[in-house]
């Protein structure tokens, strides 16, 4: 009987994360500040992250080593499982090999926790009392929650409004972990007040969040602000989720010819791919790498490259990225997590560089690919890690059509348990695709900062 | 650093499951026709069963081999880890060392999976078509729904309607796995009927839905019934669970002084306890094992050891359990899963023969206990598994008290992401406690049926 499964035992979760920076045939383009515009220092950073991030953000080193303590608590769920997906294979009749890393063992559920460990334990080391993030659906502030909790951290969240009275149960994990959620807007700050003044109903977003959570870790000397995607040392931690893949293709005797993962702010995305990217420009097996987003939010195939800020109000630092204009609101797709305008700027530059392949898929067809995945292997994913299964099983059904048999390995990112609304709307009919809203992002476009680059 | 999670790769998956009844010092009661009060024989239940489970039901072989099909699903989850709960030992401050089995990574989220896969191989093996079964909170449905998709059976659900009501999220699992689930009392059965026509708003009850799915069952030659605890067939299929453990606590170089389950029909605690009992029947290691009941509902510790019926509605054979009368209606906890009237005849009789331990636990001590839990481990436990949680934390602040280290082995038998609405009740100081309900268990118990024994 052939493995379905590849383990590894905790001693051998990665010594090191991997950065992919210094290997890039190009350099990243350098952060600007809003105001100057001229490149930012380590110093204008300082206000909310501890500097041992900070250091991590601009980090040339190849590897960085990865804390004793923080490896500790990632035994609790790694290296997380290699799977091959032999039910989905049989239900798609295809010669296809598909294996899919599964990051949903993870007790909040995702890869999340991958960089909220880390993020606590720097901070705890900095001497910082409390960390105030943001968060949407709540993958992300469920996972800094738990890894606050686990380092002894107060923890805030500005959850957006919509989602704090949609997603109860989301909100419920993070206070079980001990940690306060608001729902953003909030009167707690100024931002937050500023919009309740002017529309008291606001259903809130990502950016207005942002705004929350950093106005208080800037106005907070013990308080620190954490992100759970887009920047360079989040992805960082996320590259033990592509090393661990590297040893169980290889307990599978296997290598893969694909690698699928979906796409928001490019966290889980960059996790498996990395490694393998960096790998491939240092002369070695050289996969297709393919971005799944969603057609509602499609920045890697339709946004601009351009610099922009990571925030609807503009508090943010520069970056240069593919995106969408940051006053773009997508709309309300269930996959929460998938909802940003922009793009992790390594993201962004190693499309430009054309490393990586990109591709949208509309909701529908998510959610489609999402339950045959789940009628064959169990598992019922999270919406946003459907996106990753509808690449995965389209690229399995090219291999039928062409009659070969590649090996394609995807990151399914999360589990859907806390999810099941959308999929009961989904069997009720009552989700919708969106058309590619040309003339709202080309309103935003025209709202980018004059930078020239 | 030491290890805090044990796993086995697959080809460790047992080969056999253990049947502990040829071991035990006296026989297990037989098994009474409700008509004739005589025992009845295997002819009896095959309406409900096929062949190969009732000759399970019956057997005196030490060890059932396990099919290899079946190993071949369990392969998806199985060996589950076993985890030491070092960051729990450390908030409770004791000596003790705590170790727990933890069933939740199954793709259903509970152990129930375990015995669903086998009951729907042989079933499908014997040409059946359908599965019946009823489910309260969801788990056992879910997990049969699953694994009657995996061999291509059609699964019909009958779900307790305040469940069906208050868990969409369950319900749509189900349904997600293809499942077609109906509220109870339905109108699509004579029993159903005859609820619904007495009292159209009925909250339905465990005992209406094992009515309508036995009916169902009874009633048409393709399609057969299925239970999730209670029987010796379930049980021994959950003995994977402590022969796994066997193996995971060498490797830990440890061997449990103190084994806790939860009990509500008993398949999860008899997984994990069996095999251990089985062996200190045999002469090995003798370590004390404990049932933990909910307050509300304590067939073991108050219930009487004598013949009941399994059903409220009294169409199911008559069995020598520890019952609280089969019209008790236990109180809405939420431990759906532990609201049972009786206990397994298997784990009733170990416990009349003096092998095991047996308390109770009041709601909101559980709750505490999977909080605790949950903060110091991550992962959030179900309702019924805070029990199981709360005995090992009793025990381990006990060794604190004594001053020994004593190796604690708990079975956490299922993770709580359906069941964060009890959280929030919790939370919100909106669940209370249950005195023992003495006048109503006493008012049951007088309507036993009348048999010597």
């Amino acid at each position: 009987m052939d493995a379905v499964k590849f383990l590894l035992p905790e001693d051998r979760i990665p010594k090191a994360w991997y950065n992919i920076a210094p290997r890039l045939p190009k350099p990243l383009w350098p952060v600007l500040h809003p105001g100057t515009l001229q490149p930012i220092g380590p110093a204008d950073l300082e206000p909310l992250f501890p500097m041992a991030l900070i250091a991590q953000e601009v980090s040339t080193d190849p590897w960085v080593e990865i804390p004793e303590p923080v490896r500790d608590v990632y035994r609790q769920w790694r290296p997380a499982p290699l799977y091959r997906a032999r039910r989905l294979e049989m239900a798609l009749d295809t010669p296809a090999r598909i294996y899919y890393k599964y990051e949903g063992v993870s007790p909040a559920g995702s890869h999340k926790p991958t960089t909220a460990v880390p993020q606590a334990f720097y901070n705890k080391e900095a001497g910082v009392k409390r960390l105030c993030t943001e968060t949407g659906a709540g993958q992300w502030g469920s996972s800094l929650a738990m890894a606050s909790r686990f380092f002894g951290l107060e923890c805030k969240v500005f959850m957006v409004r919509v989602s704090y009275d949609q997603k109860p149960y989301r909100r419920a994990l993070m206070e079980t972990f001990g940690a306060t959620v608001s729902a953003s807007p909030s009167p707690e700050t100024a931002s937050g007040r500023a919009i309740l003044a002017a529309s008291p109903d606001s259903n809130g977003s990502l950016g207005i969040a942002i705004s929350e959570a950093v106005e208080i870790a800037a106005g907070d000397p013990h308080t620190k602000y954490a992100l759970g995607s887009v920047l360079n040392h989040v992805l960082l931690h996320q590259t033990v989720i592509g090393l661990e893949c590297f040893e169980q293709m290889e307990m599978a005797g296997d290598e893969p010819d694909v690698l699928v993962g979906c796409t928001g702010g490019g966290s889980n995305f960059a996790g498996i791919a990395f490694p393998y990217l960096g790998r491939a420009l240092e002369g070695g097996p050289k996969p297709r790498v393919v971005a799944v987003e969603p057609a509602a939010c499609p920045s890697l195939t339709k946004g601009r490259f351009a610099y922009d800020f990571g925030d609807t109000s503009h508090l943010t630092p520069l970056v240069k990225m593919h995106t969408l204009g940051s006053t773009y609101v997508p709309p309300g797709l269930h996959a929460g997590g998938l909802r940003y305008h922009g793009m992790a700027p390594l993201v962004s530059h190693i499309l430009d560089l054309g490393l990586i392949e990109a591709r949208a898929v509309q909701q529908l067809d998510a959610f489609a690919a999402g339950v045959r995945f789940a009628q064959a292997e169990g598992i019922v994913p999270a919406p946003e890690a459907n996106h990753a299964v509808a690449g995965a099983i389209d690229e399995a059904l090219r291999c039928k059509e062409e009659g070969v048999s590649r090996a394609i390995l995807f990151n399914l990112c999360g589990h859907g348990h806390f999810d099941m609304q959308s999929y009961i709307n989904y069997a009720a009919g009552k989700l919708r695709n969106y058309d590619y809203p040309s003339e709202e992002v080309a309103a935003a476009l025209a709202g980018l900062p004059p930078v020239a680059a």
